[in-house]
């Protein structure tokens, strides 16, 4: 199995396919830069699905489902968000047999319907906050695609908030980013960097944009959720306003926020190796495999010793998978759930069963463990945590050994050149030399991290020399 | 609060739509014949969704998602589908600022794109069954539309599975076929009756379809659920072939079964009066609601006490909320409790305080229990399994005493010209009599019931008058 793979050396991109193909996350559909996202795949999804909608709902939003056709003239209505998305979107133009008058448009987000319904909702004070969420499926009509990372139709969430004060919504945007960073680093073990995009940057439509961003492996960057301060664009495009406590009459502030399909494509290309996919256990649709082996006259017995194992484990809430298969050697089904990123192997053969034990694997590192068939659970469990921080420990050291403070313009264009990583560099605020960086080295201002906001800013910016105003971390980016 | 919603005797069209805006569920959006599920109405849907989700997995299928568009020259591969979806299609033609070279429909339902898939996925026998399910939206665009009812979009979930047998298949169209009558009958509290479509109401593209079909409260029939044997329809159209067992090749044979958002509106129009919304308490968002009765003096200590009151309930698993809102009468919190739908209120005011009880009322039939604090959590699950099973009953007997056996034609079309019902008659099995029934009386055959198929057809056709093959139940629909 593992042959099918293309080590990360020869072709990371190569590999990153070949995972998401073999493991059967996702494939390729008939329909161009659309995938088909296979059940292993859509778990992951829906085990991502669980704990944000868990930790949205903590917070005080409830689910909405709101059309996906948008009348043209809506996207319109906001200067911004129409040049931002006219150029990805796709178009029904006939319904039901007929030209349809106005034409309509497949959601690639959906502010504008939704602040068309606010203006019913919504009257007075009393009626804020209002904090929704959507799960749907978006589309935006996209040159280059990739599967999970970057598809035409893809599964997302999509809050929109709506508030009584310019200083709420600020709130509520730098809330839901900290709710994102915690999933990504608690839940996902990856580790990213918060912090606020740049105007070029930032999302159509929108006042600030705040973006969580992480390194792969190959060393560049994954934008991998982003939360928006509308302030009154929408309020406005929409004419949606509310009756204040003290009696004026003022446009609402707003937020949304939304992350997507594409967490999988980082999950994966973060964590994984060269025999497969690597799954955080929190995350983990199996978190153990028991694999008996079969010698022709203990099948039977094998067997039994495999269930028994297994309905311990499940009985200590463990979610586990017994392969009974016996036309399929021992070795090749060692490769094959290693492919698919079980975080625990649990091997049983006769001599396992007579000195009534197993043999634990961790997927991350390989390790094996000889444990007595009573502990099998515990140590699973522990094995499972010991898992969930290594990896995000490794992701953390390959982030902190490529992040690098180039001194020069000369530095910072070898770095970019060569193995690339992130930059943290001084910015002096300009679009300028924002865009000529882009244009020398395809590096962008990945955000300006919170982290880095109240470190003076002593040195000058690395384009065009000039005194710093911010610290950025630039990167390529997918 | 009450007098927003028209009585059902006034006119029941209006009672219906009244109590999904002013329960706040849904409402009309910008978009012809498009809803928004309000979260109210999106939170019943999340309930649905997750005991179905459950069961469909404890028969072992697994979610997936398959692209929202298919190209048009999809649909066309199977001779009845595209006849049958061909009149609903919304059709993007154009993308990314292009014309699209071939038109791309948005899903009305999955079949073509996902057996484009399963050709891929499916060699062997080895490959089989292979029991797919997807949650998603989908779109036909309906000339009338009524919310929740009919709608151009709603979610829905569509399985699609795929077996080495015919009747592997059959087995398996029957399976889901009761999954879902044991869904609406425990959990929706909402009794139907299983049986076999007629061929001209099947699904286009079926060999066979099975419905679940429910009373409402105007004695209409509602269409709840359906399960189809594709036979080998879509294997062949998209020349899905697998090696048998037996080294030889065939095609592979095929289910799909579905349930929408359509549930929400059997629901309300099943168990709501004219007060408004009443829910089933397995899948209420909000099981109990604490109204305290506040008095100037005592407001804070009657907080209290419900907050206190709260928490014995939640710590029981009991889904409470406390009103604590001071601006607003008691009788008008009542009333709009009522209008939500929350199966038990609890009042607690300053003398109840003083006798360490609470006042608990039923959603369903009004009753009144005076309860000691420490005796609620109990009570109130008592009381919710009472509702629930008295909802279900209350449907029951509604169905029960509008069942008929007309003896002639005549007792017939008195029926659906009068009061309508449900008529268990005779058919001779030919579609020129469903035909003209349909074209006289507006009533259509609902299904051929699995209960009366062994009961022997002593009874001419109730058209004709030629000898009955069939016993069917006729009604008027949604």
């Amino acid at each position: 199995m593992a042959e099918k793979i293309t080590p990360r050396a020869t072709d990371y991109s190569q590999w990153y396919i070949d995972i998401v193909i073999n493991a059967k996350l996702a494939d390729y559909s008939p329909v161009k830069g659309c995938m088909v996202i296979r059940p292993r795949g859509y778990a992951l999804w829906e085990n991502i699905q669980q704990v944000l909608d868990g930790m949205f709902k903590a917070t005080g939003h409830s689910n909405a489902y709101f059309p996906l056709l948008i009348p043209e003239s809506f996207l319109k209505k906001e200067a911004e968000h129409v040049v931002g998305f006219s150029p990805e979107l796709a178009v029904v133009t006939i319904a039901g047999g007929e030209k349809l008058e106005e034409p309509l448009v497949i959601r690639p987000t959906s502010e504008t319907i939704i602040w068309s319904m606010y203006k019913k909702w919504i009257q007075s004070y009393r009626d804020l906050p209002l904090l929704i969420n959507q799960w749907a499926n978006v589309l935006r009509w996209e040159k280059r695609t990739r599967l999970f990372l970057r598809t035409t139709e893809f599964l997302w969430q999509e809050g929109h908030t709506a508030h009584a004060t310019s200083q709420e919504a600020q709130e509520e945007t730098l809330k839901m980013l900290q709710v994102y960073k915690t999933f990504a680093e608690d839940y996902m073990a990856l580790p990213v960097i918060d912090g606020e995009k740049t105007q070029s940057e930032k999302f159509a439509g929108a006042v600030k944009t705040y973006s969580i961003e992480a390194m792969m492996q190959d060393r560049k960057a994954l934008q991998a959720g982003t939360s928006h301060n509308l302030g009154q664009n929408f309020a406005k495009a929409f004419d949606v306003t509310f009756q204040t406590k003290e009696g004026g009459l003022d446009h609402v502030w707003a937020s949304s926020w939304g992350v997507s399909t594409r967490l999988i494509g980082a999950l994966i290309m973060t964590h994984s190796d060269d025999k497969g996919l690597v799954i955080p256990p929190k995350l983990a649709p199996i978190e153990a495999v028991i694999v008996p082996i079969f010698r022709k006259e203990t099948v039977a017995e094998v067997s039994d010793y495999a269930k028994s194992l297994a309905s311990d484990l499940r009985a200590a809430g463990i979610k586990v998978e017994t392969d009974l298969d016996e036309t399929a050697s021992s070795g090749w089904k060692f490769a094959e759930w290693e492919m698919v990123g079980v975080p625990v192997r649990i091997e049983a053969g006769p001599k396992d069963m007579q000195n009534n034990q197993a043999v634990l694997v961790r997927r991350d590192t390989g390790e094996k463990f000889y444990v007595a068939k009573v502990d099998v659970p515990a140590k699973v469990k522990e094995l499972l945590a010991l898992i969930q921080s290594n990896l995000y420990d490794k992701a953390l050291q390959n982030r902190t050994e490529h992040t690098y403070l180039p001194d020069s313009w000369t530095d910072f264009t070898k770095l970019m050149e060569g193995d690339g990583g992130f930059a943290e560099a001084a910015w002096c605020g300009s679009a300028k030399c924002e865009a000529q960086v882009k244009e020398a080295t395809k590096a962008t201002i990945r955000n300006l991290p919170f982290a880095l906001m109240d470190k003076p800013v002593d040195k000058p910016c690395l384009k065009c020399g000039q005194k710093g105003q911010h610290w950025a971390v630039w990167a390529k980016s997918y």
